[in-house]
């Protein structure tokens, strides 16, 4: 398949997973060196075109099988169980099994001080991939490292939540039809909100974006992200006027102000949190084809009376993650 | 089926799960506009038919795979191990997949608060049917009012614990072989067992039904169940003789007396406790044909060393709850 | 099959489970009058037969799929995450479907106080084999004499983990090829580890086998065992030079030492952990053919470097114990 050999042509950083696996069934999962794939558009396309299909599959059809005899474990150092079902739902989609860790900690717990790699090295002998979710920045780097079986980054602390960047994407590209030339706003806690921080940094693949950053004064979008989309070419402002900005926009993309970030200082946090509400005034301003999404959970920054619009994408964008994920699976352990 | 059209004439007040599904195998799950089915004898009676099917589905047998393809997701906010693993166990049996959520709390601690509603509209994507168990009475009925899957009820606080009262019933006649012209002790923690109170509220729908209660007097019986069943015409009395009330019944179901209600009074609990017992004596004042029901976990309101006597039912109860719940799994997701 | 028989001319103590289930496939899960296994070597060679079958099992060959239509619960009292993934991933390579308690001490909390008997009576009735962990010794017993189904003793307290002794001898059985002739060092926590406590009781059944103990003095092997091995013509000796027991040879076991066992004196156990390490002198010290055990978790009794010498089998031996529990569940739920 022509999009396959793109996977090597390298120019994003993304840790997805492990290619480190003992069997071979295709190029993409063959390129044992390397830990990590690169992520270009023709492979992001390519991977969306298989979620394409897995949206297709029907009930017991043999496509709902492929994955059968194959067994995955999810390792959860930190409880994820929204991330965690998504993951479970899509291995059974397609006829695979699970096991089942919400408190991995326990291992090292157990061990009084077992290191990530021994637990890895224990549990690829029980299983055929990995959904590692970790409290250490790096710790899926690490896992991919050692394993002989795929490794899934699931979210590692404040390092990569990299599927969740993918579903992001995926969702634009089904909710609007394109991502080249794609206007897109993105709302709320731009500092520390790595959704959003992975979502500009894939956009920057595509052609002709534009990008408006509308967050209170303390949480704003660092510069290293700007830098990075300036270096590429990337179209993009900051903005305070969220109704103008809807307005002009494919995508609102609305994220929650995470309260544990301002500690002590909850006067500031009470202050950023109601400054940026997605509601009917927002729906009025946007046009009829864009959509607003948001990583979920959702607080208040959206009122519920907003679900009932069509517009409304984050339930439909939860359920491109299960594709996604399927998908994922799907290409590490029988390839395209 | 003639049975299907009585699911609507209804005349009981008991949620058990949404009837909103997507798609509409039969007319049992048709109706989108109802959020609870109301049972009458006849909707009871053909789902014990159902059941009674369950009973005898053989290992690998084609009826063991009728639920092959479908997956459910067991949500539950407060921790019920016993619960869980019977819809777990009963999914599995007919050849469905499982999601496990043990500690839904963490959806909304993770989320510092997302809402029921929100969890549902997440979770719904990735599975076909939710079991839901939670700490707030009304709970099942707001996550019925906006799932697009069904969602069975395992118990909502204070509220209700349908599929309890469904296994009690179907043990009544399993085990005596009828329910109208049934006589009934309930006996231990009246007042505050919501078994006793729906397993009451059940048998006013048979005939020529009567009931004793037996209870220490600060856990009696409250008078809004005594209230209902005068005005169905159900024969009942209250009783201080345990050994009288054992020696005319058909079923003597006895309740553990729950130490947490008595808040510091632990000497009424402890005088409450112990008041009424069933042992080797209520065993030989009982008819042969009689049984001992009680919904479990029990402590020493039964005594060990009747466990041997076949009349002792209660470990058989627990097995035919397995059974409802394979014909609840069944008709909600595949219909009659 | 002639090993069968074998299977009850009980010559040592070690219960594994309860041959009481309902039907009976095979001799081996015959003999309804006794609650356990006592192994002799023709039954240990019998069983390590089965697990090299199940070695090459293939995926989605007819093999894999022997336990099909089969449940196990695994009910842990107190959490092993690493033996529970290992069983559940075993019922899993044939078939099987698991129901899973990580937390059965909530079943007696949610009762206040309902007993290990009642809960296995109640669970029993959702599936077809139970695998149990308990805190308290004896608890498998106590399960196995009340239980109509198989009890797989997962460990219980201070007890017995027999399968954890079963997959040690299979791993030196792979690894070196025989157990006869064999020469075992016992390295770490003599006293404390049942682990090195059960193989050196296994190992006696075996021909001019040759024990060593090289452990620190306050951790020492106890008489019991030592006695034990005299009475049954099995020679050992105790040493405090680890390079020279390494290269007499054919497995050096090592052990953690257990932090949690010396309270408040950790001076003592910081001089204990140090003393006996594996690292490259002691690999250099050893023959070709020998390997280094460990039952896992690791700390720093066998340094890192140590992972990448071929002689290293602890990670091997994990995946051993994996083969062990699928011949377990083969042999308990569908006989030889």
């Amino acid at each position: 398949m022509a999009a396959s050999s793109s996977l090597f042509s390298c120019s994003m950083h993304m840790e997805l997973f492990s290619p480190k696996i003992s069997k071979c069934p295709t190029d993409f999962v063959c390129c044992r060196s390397k830990i990590s794939y690169m992520f270009d558009t023709d492979t992001l396309n390519a991977i969306f075109k298989v979620a394409r299909d897995m949206e297709n599959i029907e009930r017991n059809s043999p496509e709902s099988q492929i994955l059968e005899g194959y067994l995955m474990s999810t390792i959860f150092y930190e409880p994820s169980t929204r991330t965690r079902h998504s993951f479970e739902s899509a291995m059974r989609r397609l006829g695979g099994e699970v096991l089942t860790t919400e408190n991995a900690r326990e291992f090292s717990s157990a061990a009084k001080g077992e290191t990530l790699e021994d637990t890895i090295r224990t549990v690829e002998g029980y299983s055929d991939l990995i959904v590692l979710r970790h409290f250490e920045s790096g710790a899926a780097r690490r896992a991919a490292a050692i394993a002989g079986i795929p490794i899934v980054n699931a979210g590692d602390g404040p390092g990569q939540h990299p599927t969740q960047a993918l579903l992001d994407v995926y969702t634009i590209e089904r909710e609007i039809g394109k991502l080249d030339g794609i206007k897109v706003g993105l709302v709320g806690d731009l500092a520390n909100g790595k959704t959003v921080r992975s979502l500009a940094y894939l956009l920057a693949k595509y052609k002709d974006v534009k990008i408006y950053f509308v967050s209170p004064d303390v949480v704003k979008m660092k510069d290293d992200i700007k830098d990075y989309l300036t270096s590429k070419g990337v179209d993009w402002e900051e903005s305070s006027d969220l109704v103008e900005v809807a307005s002009e926009c494919d995508v609102v993309y609305q994220t929650r102000i995470q309260k544990e970030r301002f500690g002590e200082r909850l006067d500031l946090y009470e202050k950023a949190r109601g400054k940026y509400i997605v509601n009917q005034n927002i729906l009025k301003a946007m046009q009829r084809h864009a959509v607003v999404m948001h990583p979920l959970p959702r607080l208040d920054e959206i009122t519920v009376d907003v679900d009932a619009d069509p517009r409304a994408a984050y339930f439909r964008q939860a359920k491109y993650g299960l594709y996604i994920r399927m998908a994922i699976l799907k290409l590490l352990l029988v390839g395209w």
